[in-house]
């Protein structure tokens, strides 16, 4: 096999969040037990942004974008100039320090794009990049596109809610072994941990002690229950040089569909990723982009309510996946997600998930993708309809219980 | 120097078009003659989207997007299926070979979003790679991101218009000598020139031979003058397995805004595109993909009278840049491109280009970025409004012939 096709075997999507229709229907018949469970289907691999309406004037302020024509179509590769200034005071407020929005702020499509120009900019061939296990499934894949070499450091997230469980030892001594950047997603994604103030603290003493470059993705950050206890941005903690912040409008502001990301960071990553994003993709969709004159500036109580529901659905669910005694999960702090670690099977892990599709009507994302230690766990979106994601869930448990070992 | 910090140095947007704005105001002072000159400021650096008006009913099948929420907001990576499928009959009926629209076609962030996807997923380290000499910028500094060999060949714009002007023994010998992939643009980017048939057939049979993968962007095929002579498709007479075809809604149809590519071809080639879209961007925006309904599909009479302006514009452009006798351009075929070769100078090609700006309000695109043979030259998009196009390029013959050597 050549270089470049084996590059693109570790990029298998086959079980990626969205692709499922993709899949061949390959016969479960040999594994599969009773009868089918009745029931609305749910597609946990994302959220349901019919679920939840898009922020309130989004939809008119795009039109306004393609009312103004070329100047709001064509826009700097690192996006309208006056979009960005508006956005930096916002996300300095938000996140606890300066911002400038000439210099330190690159509009992307998607918060992936953000993570994609982020990566590409700071990682070179053989270059040591440290990942979390469990996290985004994206980090993992990109960092062996641009040949990076992984190191992984795992997530106790199942040990309490007290700090998101990142073993810091072993944080230390791959930092210590030469690791240039460290990528992690917080809240967690797909736990929904949020990572406390000391642990953010010393991920922003490390990078400075060893000058790595941490990659932090907040893309989850505004959906933060009443119970989810603080959070620290580690901007607002670390070294200017060290960090760079992804976030972007997505499934708490149900605007995914326009495909908008922000990174902010040193000048110079931002200018190094501007560069790039020339020969990726442009710029983010310059109508797109007049959308985000709305983030972040919300009418008051709005964000608040969102939560609310949200939380509501999460303790629902909770409840429901922790009846049966079998299902392990963590209280997600924030964001909308969950990871639930299901009890030992007589099936597969890949096909348990194929069965929820199957005898359920669901659509989960198996654990595999986030981390090889978590093949025995599935994560779920729960940015949907209440009753639906309820009816669903206990759904999964009945399953889970059927094909308990 | 960092090997990562020397690719992003090969990586400069500083002169790209639509960056300007960022260029830092030196002083020009020493080498400026005479007055400045005063008319309407033309950006030829791209086109003038409100100029033209964009398709009709784009803007209103955009909104039906929007309001059919999650099921036109997440689609598979690859774009949405019913969407591809109907397009890829339009696609096979314009480019004359049939397409599969469920294997053979990605939906992408802009056509720079397929170029880039099917650079990266054929050009591997220390692959040898064709490309033109002039040609669209980021053909060169794709093939320099993924570490592969380039392997220039030269275009002989300037010697008629029965052929482009490719140099095919210099192709063969590149071909013969290990190049894996080719890359060019038709109708020529930057000097709207459009391949002969014996020129296509000549690539189609040399790709078959040596085992060539070619990369076509055929963006601005379908704005073909009516003196343009014959547009032959490579995909229509090469090996299918050869040829990936790069199209998209921009600049003909004033669709820029919505950023919106198509690449078709191998499947293989397109699976990997999809898997490599999803860690870059997920996917084309989904409310975007559904101005595509609206693609290759306007009503009767339409692209005709498009052309017809355009074609009008060229040809008051050229007989106005040809009047001094000084300028050389090659008559464009296809496209909204026009290359015009300046006389010799008494200042350099980038202060001419800064003089253009300062002097006569006019931004044009330096031909360094297209060629190292071609620095006297510059790059004018005429899709522009007819009467400032016009006053423009009469600065632009002013200042030539004040420069003049």
């Amino acid at each position: 096999m050549s270089s470049i096709a084996q590059k693109f075997e570790t990029l298998r999507t086959d079980n990626a969040p969205g692709q499922e229709a993709r899949q061949q229907a390959e016969s479960l018949d040999r594994v599969m037990k009773g009868e089918a469970l009745c029931g609305r289907p749910v597609d946990f691999s994302h959220g349901d942004v019919d679920a939840f309406e898009p922020t309130p004037g989004a939809f008119e302020t795009f039109c306004e974008g393609v009312r103004a024509g070329g100047r709001q179509a064509y826009t700097e590769y690192r996006g309208k100039e006056e979009i960005r200034e508006a956005l930096a005071g916002r996300l300095a407020t938000f996140t606890g320090a300066p911002l400038s929005g000439a210099q330190e702020l690159i509009l992307t499509p998607g918060t992936q794009g953000a993570l994609f120009l982020a990566i590409a900019s700071t990682v070179g061939t053989g270059d040591k990049v440290a990942i979390v296990q469990p996290d985004y499934f994206a980090n993992r894949k990109l960092v062996q596109f641009f040949d990076g070499e992984i190191c992984p450091v795992q997530l106790d997230y199942l040990s309490g809610n007290e700090r998101a469980g990142l073993d810091l030892n072993e944080l230390e001594d791959a930092f210590r072994a030469g690791v240039r950047v460290f990528i992690f997603s917080n809240p967690s994604n797909p736990t929904g941990a949020i990572y406390s103030p000391h642990e953010i603290r010393t991920i922003a003493e490390l990078a400075d002690r060893y000058g790595v470059t941490v990659i932090a993705d907040q893309l989850y950050s505004r959906l933060h229950y009443s119970d989810g206890g603080p959070y620290t941005h580690l901007r607002a903690v670390a070294s200017a040089e060290n960090v760079v912040t992804i976030m972007g409008p997505s499934k708490t502001e149900s605007l995914s569909g326009y495909r908008l990301g922000a990174a902010f960071g040193p000048a110079g990553i931002i200018e190094r990723m501007e560069r790039l994003q020339a020969i990726v993709s442009l710029r983010a969709a310059g109508y797109n982009q007049s959308v985000l004159r709305t983030w972040l500036a919300e009418p008051e109580g709005w964000l608040e309510e969102r939560i609310r529901l949200h939380q509501n659905i999460r303790d629902d669910l909770l409840a429901t996946l922790r009846e049966g005694g079998g299902i392990r999960v963590r209280t997600p702090q924030a964001g909308s997600y969950l990871f639930a670690k299901m009890p030992e099977l007589t099936v597969s892990p890949l096909d348990f998930v194929r069965i929820l599709r199957h005898q359920a009507d669901v659509i989960v994302t198996p654990g595999s993708e986030f981390s090889p230690h978590a093949l025995d766990s599935v994560r779920l979106n729960f940015s949907q309809d209440h009753a639906a994601a309820k009816a669903a869930v206990e759904r999964i448990v009945v399953l889970a219980d059927r094909y308990r070992k």
